[in-house]
């Protein structure tokens, strides 16, 4: 007798990126998950600190409204078309429970965030890849879109994961239009790139914009995402949700960020300045980057080099950057933005790997 | 064109008990919601006093590793046997996910929690009701045995919400071996309980225990659950969880709760105490209350009178106990136990409604 549904057996889990314990992680130099390198705002910590006392015992407020009505005056929206969550996996996890029966078709860009194909795979759906061209640019030719026939979900990163590049607005309002299902515009990374896509809300009644205190607001440990889009959707996400999704000090935390925004501007202003560097040193070096929007860089070594023996030998020297044994991006390394300081170990450290001496020295 | 699923489109979304805002909250006292009178150990406050600082800018251990090993090592489980979820609901949540598909038959005891149904709807699952007899029993006739057949998951919660009974053992473990599916016994109130079922994990291949830090360990706001069974069915869950789904706080706070074991043997020991006695005081009242294992009495004012009146006449003297409009369950209320000095006010207000001038008063 197997007790385990058949999809579920079948498929393969997420794969997160390594989270060091907090011994091994203190000597680390973690660039492989696109946390922050910069703290949470002094006034987040204060917060919470002042939250810590017999109000533990009490449920969290279900609907976080002081939370949502902070969102909706931010960014110009109703509180009624926002929905928070337990980071912005739970929001796509709603979102496939709300608009994908099993069976049915749901869409992604591909190569792009690998949780789709298996949030896909919990649900029992039909997986349709809309492959990325060379450039990680998506261009919508009917041969394409006409994979889009009956889809009631397509999932799209803006700017894309795991390569960092803006897609072009103009494509993606051909999927949108040549959609009759939903989409998505998992926003996880917008706010290190100069544009987003919360107008397409206003314009389109199928399109919903998620959005993570995780990376900008360096609140990945608190979890705490957020969607916006027509009351309609939203009302059907808040249907499918854990009722007590976020907790008490999660919603506190995400409040007190979004009131010190000053904060919040300088320190994605200092990653996307150390990102600028970066990219110009890994070129210098003959390293490929690919033009990044998010606060991480996708970059090749220079050709005749695998991209694994650079994380491996990055690995050795405990700087953690991200690898995909997969197609298409194998070639790569994911690197986080972190601080300038841990930057220019980085940088030293694939000097060295680059260097013929320095590869010699490792044989 | 509409965007939503047709089964969520048709279900209603389960209602939470009312949760006032923190200014209405601190006027009134709260007995609607089963959350703990008594604060967390002071030894939470201190964990989470001291991890409120950058850190909180990494991910949490997806795995919830030290917390496992500590519930483990306490239960006599081996870490691979447990699963953490945010909150309980979580955990019920992936159970549905991961043991039943569309169409399958899902079923609990009944009335009891009225979140398994709604999660049957979110799977489009078919809802099998087990109906519990008067005394809120459930006695494992072949009639309702019968009714088992094909089940993929059954939900039983011990000692059952919201009559707080204690389930005959003899009786569940019938269900148990006449289910080819997965028994899933929700423990959410055990810890207030003369007896447990986690030897259950131990006898049968197709059970799993699921507990939350939520009332006994007084952490309602931080959601924290756990689940315990055989590891091949904690696989499955696993693999259907959001990676990230247990925050890096909520974790230590569930740690240092359990850390703090005398603590948590203490708060309980006085709720069951001032249980007996306000139960003892009902009956005085000519108020019947079922015989409770759990921290709340479910109780039926005396013949002629709605509980409905009870509860709007306590409402209106600030205090909030939870009512029902269900077939079987609205001639009663369900009273979370408060405090001692909360308590004598819901008695005082309940001797007055019951008294012929305090009902003629309100008229």
């Amino acid at each position: 007798m197997n007790y385990i549904r058949k999809n579920i057996q079948r498929m393969a889990a997420y794969m997160p990126g390594e989270q060091p314990r907090s011994g091994e992680g203190t000597r680390l130099i973690k660039l492989n998950t696109n946390e922050n390198p910069y703290p949470p705002s002094p006034k987040v910590v204060e917060a919470l600190r002042n939250a810590l006392d017999s109000r533990l015992r009490l449920y969290p407020d279900p609907q976080a409204t002081a939370l949502r009505e902070k969102l909706a005056a931010r960014h110009g929206f109703a509180a009624g078309q926002i929905l928070v969550g337990n980071g912005c996996d739970d929001i796509l996890n709603l979102c496939v429970r709300a608009f994908c029966d099993a069976g049915a078709k749901l869409a992604y860009f591909w190569p792009s965030y690998s949780l789709y194909p298996v949030l896909a795979d919990i649900q029992d759906a039909a997986k349709v890849e809309l492959p990325l061209d060379d450039e990680f640019q998506f261009e919508a030719h009917p041969s394409l879109l006409h994979r889009l026939d009956g889809v009631k979900l397509v999932f799209i990163t803006q700017p894309n994961a795991p390569s960092g590049v803006w897609l072009q607005r103009v494509e993606l309002q051909r999927v949108i239009e040549e959609t009759d299902g939903v989409v998505v515009i998992d926003e996880a990374y917008v706010d290190f790139a100069a544009e987003n896509c919360l107008d397409f809300v206003r314009e389109y009644d199928n399109v919903l914009v998620a959005r993570s205190f995780s990376k900008s607001f360096a609140l990945a440990g608190m979890r705490v995402g957020w969607v916006v889009g027509p009351t309609e959707l939203i009302g059907a996400l808040d249907k499918v949700k854990d009722s007590y999704n976020v907790n008490r000090l999660s919603q506190l935390a995400a409040e007190a960020a979004l009131d010190d925004w000053p904060y919040f501007e300088s320190t994605v202003k200092k990653v996307c300045a150390t990102r600028t560097r970066v990219a110009t040193a890994l070129e210098g070096l003959g390293v490929f980057v690919y033009p990044s929007q998010a606060n991480f860089l996708f970059a090749r070594p220079p050709s005749g080099l695998a991209a694994k023996r650079w994380v491996d030998e990055l690995r050795a020297r405990k700087i953690l950057v991200r690898w995909w044994d997969a197609d298409r991006i194998r070639d790569f390394a994911r690197v986080s933005i972190g601080t300038d300081e841990e930057m220019d170990k980085f940088l030293e450290a694939t000097r060295q790997f680059l260097s013929p001496q320095g590869r010699g020295d490792r044989r």
